[in-house]
């Protein structure tokens, strides 16, 4: 794997330079992002309010977190925003942009996880981020759904907008970072993918190519290398990620609204506890942000403001063939094409 | 870290040959083990009775696995016994025993933890196992105790029995395996022990340091290398390790015992349920048995048998000052010695 890392760049002798207001502009629109989303989420929502807490980091930058609770259609979600700087990125992320070794970085981003209570409401998950170190600088970030119950015309939906975005600024955009995607939110020893997929990408900048990878051992990850560097400027990157984030609100609150008073009783919403164990299995096990964030002194309860309010685990448990939720691996929780 | 595994073994020629049987003799000590707590602890649930799964693992071996549900005591508990062999090690044990590289492996253990439904009755763990890879071989295991609502009584008791089987068999195995088990058990990103230890010990061999480490970034990591390789047999070896799995009913029945019949509410529920979301951080993110397990295609359901069958996540929760919920964290979840 870190021999494809090590290909991720071109032969170019440096990245342009960002424009000098480059931290100010990336700020104020994940600023500008989480409030978007928090105010209409509340007005989805209907009955409670984020609260919010304001947080800094002793190494430096800080944050404001901010969670929703026992809500009309939330059990529990949190967005975050954060700017953090530092003397060294860790290695990981040295391994893959070696430039910036040897240099402080500048990292801000916005990040959220939705819990509905009712089982027929997906999980969802945003994070968009953007990164400068040394000559280095690069945007990541995308959106994905994980149902309980699912439903196709969901995951059209939720694939269309997410295709839209893209399509605006690039052909490639999607179908590279859909099956990122499908790629990066993949439980091994599960055989499952998380969910039903979206947006998925990272370094993205006017040197690396588009698609860094493979990073796991999913059967989506079978992505050719045939996209290579695309020619872009820094404003035309930060453009698409703009859109895709500006896409999260008609991507998502259709679904939500669509599904939200679905009568339930205890045999779906002991199925959406079950399966919640995935969530937590992966944002434990898989997930870089999180698990580097737990071990790199983070803010602990921001990170794993990403865990469900409730969750279950039984030994051994199968669904009955020909069951929704036998379905629902079956069917939805395999990589395959949503939209054409 | 590696550099204090580098220097784990002396400078002897050869590990000395395990008994010809010794494969026999392990396998038939840890299905035993398993044999006798499942008896006494479905005599102590009173209820529930261990429900059993036969498996084979596709490169070599297999186990069986017992579950107890729904008990009297027990909302979930699994036993499990595993046997199993293949061509080479993971690299994570090779960097450990380099005198294992290119040679095949064996390997057989069993490994318990019981999640009680009464939040005074503790959680609590044990694994007890042996290996075998070409030169090399060596004993690893342990238990150790995770209180909700903690008495010192409790753990005084836990480390007694615990001290008392060490000591029959040299007096440094207590006070090494004793902080090892803080050591280990630690959980970095919330400052927290996972419960009041007991004993954790791996590499146990005849040219092998007697403490291995440190592992990490607990505060209880301090443990010196003043205790070096005590001259012993495989022999030897075994009878410590027999001793230290005899050593868990009487450490654990007379808590769980005395604890069972406890009254509780919800209060005491919620925060059972709460503190169970720490054992899930633990196993998902630090235990190496677990991740190495998930990621090399173990058996998973095996695996996950240590979560919990129900666990909630709250965002920036503090017990109140002077509570006993506050009590926990601010007493017991800290390394201290509890037997002199």
């Amino acid at each position: 794997m870190s021999s494809s890392f090590a290909n991720t760049t071109i032969d170019r002798p440096q990245y342009a330079l960002p424009p000098s207001d480059s931290r100010a502009q990336t700020k104020q629109f994940v600023l500008d992002l989480q409030d978007e989303i928090c105010q209409a989420l509340e007005r989805l929502d209907g009955q409670a309010r984020f609260q919010e807490d304001n947080w800094e980091r002793e190494a430096g930058g800080g944050g404001r977190s901010r969670v929703i609770r026992d809500g009309g259609v939330f059990e529990q979600g949190g967005v975050n925003f954060s700017e953090v700087w530092g003397d060294t990125l860790p290695p990981a992320i040295l391994t893959q942009r070696p430039e910036a070794a040897g240099h402080g970085f500048y990292a801000t981003g916005t990040s959220m996880v939705l819990h509905p209570r009712n089982p027929y409401v997906p999980t969802v998950h945003l994070n968009y981020r953007y990164f400068e170190a040394g000559p280095v600088w690069w945007f990541g970030g995308g959106m994905d759904l994980t149902p309980y119950y699912a439903f196709a015309e969901d995951a059209v939906h939720f694939h269309t907008i997410a295709k839209q975005a893209c399509d605006a600024h690039h052909p490639e955009y999607y179908p590279t970072f859909k099956r990122w995607c499908d790629e990066y939110f993949y439980l091994k020893h599960r055989q499952e993918a998380r969910g039903i997929g979206g947006l998925f990408f990272d370094y993205q900048d006017d040197r690396g190519k588009l698609y860094c990878g493979p990073h796991t051992d999913s059967p989506a990850a079978v992505y050719s290398d045939r996209v290579g560097v695309i020619p872009r400027t820094w404003e035309e990157i930060f453009a698409f990620v703009q859109s895709c984030g500006r896409a999260f609100l008609p991507a998502y609150v259709p679904i939500a609204e669509k599904r939200k008073d679905t009568e339930y009783g205890d045999r779906e919403r002991n199925f959406q506890l079950y399966r919640r164990g995935r969530y937590v299995e992966f944002n434990l096990v898989y997930d870089r942000g999180t698990v580097f964030g737990l071990q790199t002194n983070g803010r602990t309860e921001s990170i794993l403001m990403s865990l469900p309010p409730l969750v279950r685990w039984e030994y051994g448990y199968e669904p009955e063939p020909g069951t929704p939720e036998a379905e629902l691996t079956a069917t939805f929780l395999k990589a395959r094409d949503w939209v054409g």
